[in-house]
Order: C-alpha cells, then sequence, then structure tokens
C-alpha cells in the first residue's frame, strides 16, 4: 500500500484530534495549546528495534505498539507529571501487512488512552530489515512538582513502586521457550504489557516532596546508579528488602538462577524508584496505597558520594553494586 | 562503548541547555518552558533509514544527521512556525563508531544552531541492521500566524520558494555515479544539505495572508495534491512557470530525462508551496527576496475541485497531475 493511503489509514484508526489539539495527523506538524504558564513542559523519546528490544515471534504487533508507549509515558511519570502528545515513527519492513501497522497503532492508541495522551502524528518509512517504532512524547506538570534525578540528599529513603524482576523474569521465559505455567504468564505479561506509574507519582507527590526520581528502564541496579550519579550521592540498596514479583520466585528456580539477579538487571519494568526524606516514606506508602493499589516499599538509603553504590546483603555485608542492568547498546 | 558512556559524550556534544530550556539531555525527559499563551505549539517527526533515504557510500554522517533535522524544521516552516527543542532516536549498526555517532550529531546541531533550534533529548539503542535516525521535534508561532494545508480557496496563486528538481538531480547523480562536474556539485549539495525555509515563511506570512502551505518533501506533484485534498479544491500547476535548480538542465541532459520530470517528482526539497490570494503575489515575492534572498514565483492557481490537479503544458493543453512524486513507502 502506498504511504498516502496508509496514512488516510492511520487518521481513521486515531479518530479526530483531543482537548486542545487544533491541527491532529495529516499536516506538516499537529498544532496545540501549550500547557499553562504555571507548568512546565516535558519531552522524551524512545526507539524500539526489532532483535534487540522485542521479537515478533513472541509479541503481537499490539504489545510492540504499546509497550513503546508505555516507556515514553513511563519518562514522563518519572519526572512527576502528566503524559499529553506523542507522535510515532514506524519503520515498516516487506513482511508486514497494513493491518499489522494498524495492530501496533492500535496497542499504541490503547495505551495513550489509559493514561491521558495522545496520537498526533507520525511518520511511516519502509525499512529494508527489521521493524523500528520510535516514539516521542510531551508531557507537563506543575512547575514546583517538577522531580530530576539530581536532587537527592544524604540520609533520604530510596523507595520503590511495585515488585521487581518480573520484566526480566517474562523476558528469559519468552527466550528460553519455557512452558506456559506455574509463574510464566505473570511473567511474560509483565515484560510485554507493563504499566506506567504515572497515577503512582502524582500520588506520591501529593504527600511526601520527593527529591530525586527515576523509571526502572534499564534495570534496578543501573537506575540507582543513574540517580547517584546526578546527585553526586552514593545509595546503599538493602538486597532484603527489594519486593520480588510473585512470578520470579518460580522462574529463577526453573532456571537455577539467584531471584535478586533478575530483580537487579530488570530492565524495562517501569517502577519508580524515588528519594524522599525518611520521614514521609510511611505515609507515602500510605497515600499511594490506598490512591492507586501499588505498594511502595522502601529498599536503601542516601548515603555519602564517597560511598559509591552498594548492595547490602541479608548476612549484613556490602559489596559493590555492579550495574547488572541490560545495557541496550551492547557494543 | 556502553550506552551511559555514550550518553555522556554527547552530553558533552551538545552541552548546556539553552534558553528557557530547564532540563536537557540526561534525565528522564527534557523540561523547559512552554510557549507563551498568545502562541500554539507544533509537534513533528521524521524517520531516514539507511537504503530507503540515504546511503553511506555518498551521504557522511554529518549530512544524515543535517538531513534529518532539516527534514523536521522544514515541517514546523511550513506551519508558519519557528522550530524549538529536538529529541532524536538512533538506532546505531554494528560497523559504526562512536566517532561516527558524534559526528552525526555535529551535523545535527549544526543545523539546529542554524535556526534557532536545540537538541534536548535522544535515545541510542543498537540496530542488528542498518542505520536508523528518528528526530521529532517542536516549534511554536502566534496563534494567528499559524498556516495548514486546509485553507487554499479558489482563486488563489500557488507560489513556490527558490527552485526545484535539485534534490532529485543530485540523488540520481550520487546514485548512477556521474562524475563531479557541470551541474552534478551543485545537485549533490542540494540533495544533501538542504535548507529549510524558516525565515521565508515568515517573512511572506509578515507581508501576506498564505491560506495553505506545505513543504516538497514528497515532490511537487504529490504535494499539491496534499493541499488540495485537504483543502478541497484543485490546483492548476503551470508547467512552464516551475523555476528549476541551476543544475537540473545539464543532469537532465545527462541522463537523457526532461528536466520538468525532475522539478515534479524531486523529494526532500523544502522549499514552500502557498496558496494566497493573487493580489498579494508581487509585494510577497518582493519581501521574500529582500528579507531572505530567496525567490517566490508564481507556478499556478487555484481552481474548483471538480476540475482536480492538472499540469498545463507550455501549449496550453492541459493533463492530470500524476502523483509523480517519490512515495517513501514503496510497498
Amino acid at each position: 500500500m502506498a504511504e498516502f493511503d496508509l496514512i488516510k489509514r492511520i487518521r481513521k484508526t486515531i479518530g479526530p484530534p483531543g482537548h486542545g489539539t487544533l491541527v491532529g495527523l495529516g499536516d506538516d506538524t499537529a498544532v496545540y495549546e501549550p500547557p499553562g504558564p504555571g507548568q512546565l513542559e516535558f519531552l522524551t523519546c524512545d526507539a524500539f528495534v526489532e532483535g534487540v528490544h522485542f521479537r515478533r515471534d513472541y509479541a503481537t504487533f499490539e504489545e510492540i505498539g504499546a509497550k513503546c508507549m508505555v516507556a515514553n509515558i513511563s519518562d514522563v511519570a518519572a519526572m512527576g507529571g502528566s503524559p499529553a502528545r506523542a507522535v510515532l515513527s514506524i519503520c515498516i519492513p516487506p513482511d508486514m501487512t497494513d493491518e499489522d501497522v494498524d495492530a501496533l497503532y492500535r496497542g499504541a492508541l490503547d495505551v495513550c488512552r489509559r493514561y491521558g495522551a495522545e496520537v498526533v502524528g507520525g511518520d511511516t518509512v519502509s525499512s529494508p530489515a527489521g521493524l523500528v517504532v520510535s516514539v516521542a512524547l510531551t508531557g507537563y506538570a506543575d512547575r514546583y512538582h517538577v522531580v530530576t534525578r539530581a536532587g537527592a540528599v544524604v540520609g533520604d529513603a530510596i523507595v520503590v513502586t511495585g515488585a521487581l524482576g518480573g520484566s526480566e523474569a517474562g523476558l528469559r521465559a519468552l527466550v528460553q521457550g519455557l512452558p506456559d505455567e506455574g509463574g510464566v504468564p505473570d511473567a511474560r505479561r509483565r515484560h510485554l504489557m507493563p504499566a506506567a506509574r504515572v497515577a503512582e507519582a502524582r500520588a506520591l507527590i501529593e504527600v511526601a516532596t520527593p527529591h530525586a526520581m527515576i523509571d526502572v528502564s534499564d534495570g534496578l541496579s543501573s537506575d540507582v546508579w543513574h540517580i547517584a550519579e546526578e546527585s553526586n550521592v552514593g545509595i546503599a540498596l538493602d538486597a532484603g528488602s527489594i519486593p520480588l514479583a510473585p512470578c520470579v520466585a518460580d522462574i529463577a528456580k526453573r532456571l537455577g538462577i539467584d531471584p535478586l539477579e533478575l530483580a537487579l538487571a530488570s530492565g524495562e519494568e517501569f517502577e519508580l524508584v524515588v528519594a524522599i526524606p525518611k520521614n514521609e516514606v510511611e505515609r507515602a506508602a500510605e497515600h499511594v496505597e490506598a490512591v492507586t493499589g501499588t505498594g511502595v516499599t522502601c529498599v536503601g538509603e542516601v548515603v555519602g558520594a564517597e560511598m559509591e553504590c552498594t548492595l547490602v546483603r541479608r548476612d549484613g555485608g556490602a559489596e559493590p553494586l555492579v550495574r547488572g542492568g541490560y545495557e541496550h547498546l551492547n557494543k
């Protein structure tokens, strides 16, 4: 199908522009009302490459479109913001049909609806090799509620939302073709359809003063280092406190690996890692769980930069925290 | 090189955030001041794929980065706006070095500086096959100066900036390996380093009331159809009036093709096609040329939708205007 016909089809799938959007897909650019003067704006992008971030033999086109969109929405959540408008580039391989492109768009649009975002434009081009999906997303937040990676101070607690390890457990189960039983269905879902913690971040900001925040996209061990480096602090992570997704124990056992290894290395979890004052932890955890149903667990504390990042083992000993996250760029 | 080190290197290349940008590359998202309440915001994206939009045997990494950025800036120009902030996803093939990535970024940054835009974020991922560059860009304009594709009315003149055919002439010269003489150096430059008409669009809006505008990215014959369809009008294009880039005659002659064919099919020219009231053409042309040095030429007029789009030949006869532009998605 020619590009022009495909664009018409995509416009139909997307529907009319949303509130505040004057021009959606189909012109040279989208046009919309900017956030108000009391707000700041966000912009982020993430590219998903076939054979690197996903494989078509275990992920549907809906799941591929959905996950790339969730990754971007999670980045906005990690700044304390609300997602707003997305553009979607798809590099389409020769064996992908128009129905497949439609399915990918539907996956992305479903996620947008769930989090109050809108697709306002895109580019569809051909790819001689694999599928590449690239999303860019704007967002906004009250200007006094923006949370970067750079504000953690010594004495802060490090808390995480939800439970970890599930995405990596799901990836390994899919790649190794584990039978679809025990923890596998849950793990597969966690890998292919993770949630973004937009409401959780907002609830946390309502009752606490987060100093630094990041979403787990490279893996807890790597993302903790990102906060430490940007804030110029160290972080002591308490191995025994890290909440594991229910599926992790079963899959770790079947693969003969340490569940903790999965939790530290698991990328694209999209759970939040937050540095907040210790005396706010209890109130924050109660409020976030009451509002969103998602748990908040204290997993460590911020220490001096000279201490670097460490993993405090269950026996009380400490070892350097090795960036064990999946590095997307394995060069 | 690992992703984290590469990001550090890119942050150094980009330098500190610009005016109004609170957080640039290196956090979950960029954070910046939105445009003021009197303005509207734009968002666009374009992906460039190796083997489809460029080949590394004739384009340098600087040129690849520059052109992908120019394509986005041109989209903002075609709405009457100023480019603001860009994010850049690069899918890096195994044979591309860190110096190559740096060069690609330098090309994109040079273009940003030239047009007053800024790179505020990006994603670098590995690609098992070719290089893919995907840029998303925001922009803004006074809310009463936004020009879509949808406002052309019967009786309007159709004008174009600059001269056409050069990009396609350059592409054919490069692909067919024509010796670097005669029109080839100019044509190559027009294909690899085209300009975006940001200042021209603004100058035009200062003295005229453009009803519809588009940039030539698919080819004049296709882009004229885009205006016609979105405005629900027809357009009669005057073949004898279409301004040809100086290199076109020479290259068309050497390839044994009609120069007009090059001008109609030439994509990624980034010249503007504008529908304006006929009585504004002279004033607009004089002002744009005085301010920017770029010529403005009347190439046709807007007619009723029932007339569709036609090409009026030099002999006065008319034929249907065939969408002869390069369709990026050759499926």
